[in-house]
């Protein structure tokens, strides 16, 4: 086997690497690293993948910084097209809050001649163990019954939305879980969303921080509405809220399968 | 190694094999299925880890109908308590709409003498690809921004809760996916759902149906929801509503990362 693309070979393979337990990421993207010309990715995806010894010593490296998801979509669908075999590296699942949306951002909104020679290139997406059921597994099993996934940052969307969400997810009593709650240059979002879901849940209402599962220093805290507060939460955190139905049962959490009665009258 | 269960070293994972591709299961699962003393599970999901050659010869099979989760989950909770390896087999992800809340409630509403036992088992959820996210795969990224998932299914809870989760989520503009959506024994449902869908959304918003994805006779179809039918959907298929910014781009559909305006008032 050549590390020369050939004209015909070119694919992208945007592929999920998981929460970080290298004995979670699946057979399917390990076939792909094992094959792929080129990697892309933020930079610390890539370093992980090297670190393990998973790439192999001829595979071009092409590490970025977590604002440069579209340019970084761009310069992979240029090398898939002129024969590369692309690996994009995505934490968790490439479709949850990562990688394939940007890929497909990037074509759709390409110049036209980039577009017509782009959209002749393999794409595929390689799922992956996403975080919200990567800690949900640790936790028991909170996301057992109906559910939702909101990425609590305002960087791609106006805040009202996400409050708007939250009160409506908080209505329909679904579990929810929060990707990206609460970061450096976003320091209030978290304390405003905890304070609106004090408004429509009950204070003993269960919730879960999950700070790098799967890792070494994975951290687990469970506790009621009432007593969380927003530090308890960074960008490693996913934090998963009960529905109405959620139980403790020894050091677990569960939300059972069947659901008793209408919460509140239909809207 | 000997397959005699040791009263010390019992214990009960409960494992996701993914969608249904042998490439999808995690090497963790694969870890455990190599260890466990017994695997339990509904029977097509043993009889396709003995036809693809995962167990060993010794290990010993439990299979059982899937409306017997609660026998099923106490069953493997009393093997494990008795020193066995136990397997609890699940098909996608565990704890989403599979066995991991079932072994959770079993546990929680034993008799007093059996929780206080069972509650010494170590139990463990070892993750999965969910059906959900192996369908988003297939289809590109029609859950790259908020999402919610409705098990459809009416056996566990009552029809009107289904029904005002659909108009919550349309409300909250949420990608949405659906499991269940439609069996021989519930014939109208999935036909309800529609309905209720085509009040709250435009005709022209996309819905893709996914059938048994990542297999030999997968089957993809997406349409719009003005011509949506409910004979599109089965027991085996993954239902996948867009968002109102769901997009198809080539063969492909996604939602793009960012949002760019309030769709409806607060409510």
């Amino acid at each position: 086997m050549s590390s020369t693309p050939s004209s015909h070979a070119g694919w992208l393979r945007i592929v999920g690497l998981g929460p970080g337990d290298g004995t979670l990421i699946t057979p399917q993207v390990h076939a792909s690293i094992a094959d792929a010309t080129d990697a892309l990715g933020y930079f610390p995806y890539v370093e992980r993948l090297q670190a393990e010894g998973h790439l192999s010593t001829h595979i071009r490296l092409h590490a970025s910084d977590n604002r440069e998801e579209i340019a970084r979509a761009r310069h992979a669908l240029q090398l898939a097209a002129s024969g590369a075999r692309v690996l994009m590296l995505s934490s968790g699942d490439p479709g949850v809050f990562a990688m394939a949306a940007a890929v497909f951002e990037a074509l759709d909104t390409a110049a036209e001649a980039d577009k017509n020679t782009w959209l002749q290139v393999s794409i595929e997406v390689q799922p992956g163990i996403t975080a919200m059921l990567a800690a949900a597994a640790r936790l028991g099993a909170p996301l057992g019954h109906d559910f939702c996934a909101i990425n609590l940052s305002d960087n791609l969307k106006p805040w009202p939305i996400i409050e708007q969400r939250l009160r409506l997810a908080a209505q329909a009593d679904f579990a929810m879980a929060f990707y990206n709650p609460r970061s450096q240059s976003r320091p209030t979002g978290f304390m405003r969303t905890l304070d609106v879901l004090r408004e429509c849940c009950e204070p003993q209402r269960l919730i879960a921080f999950a700070r790098n599962t799967s890792r070494i220093d994975e951290r687990l805290v469970v506790c009621t509405l009432a007593e969380a507060t927003p530090e308890m939460a960074d960008m490693r955190t996913l934090v998963i809220v009960g529905s109405s139905q959620t139980r403790r049962i020894g050091p677990h959490i569960y939300t059972p399968r069947s659901y008793p009665e209408l919460p509140h009258s239909t809207p």
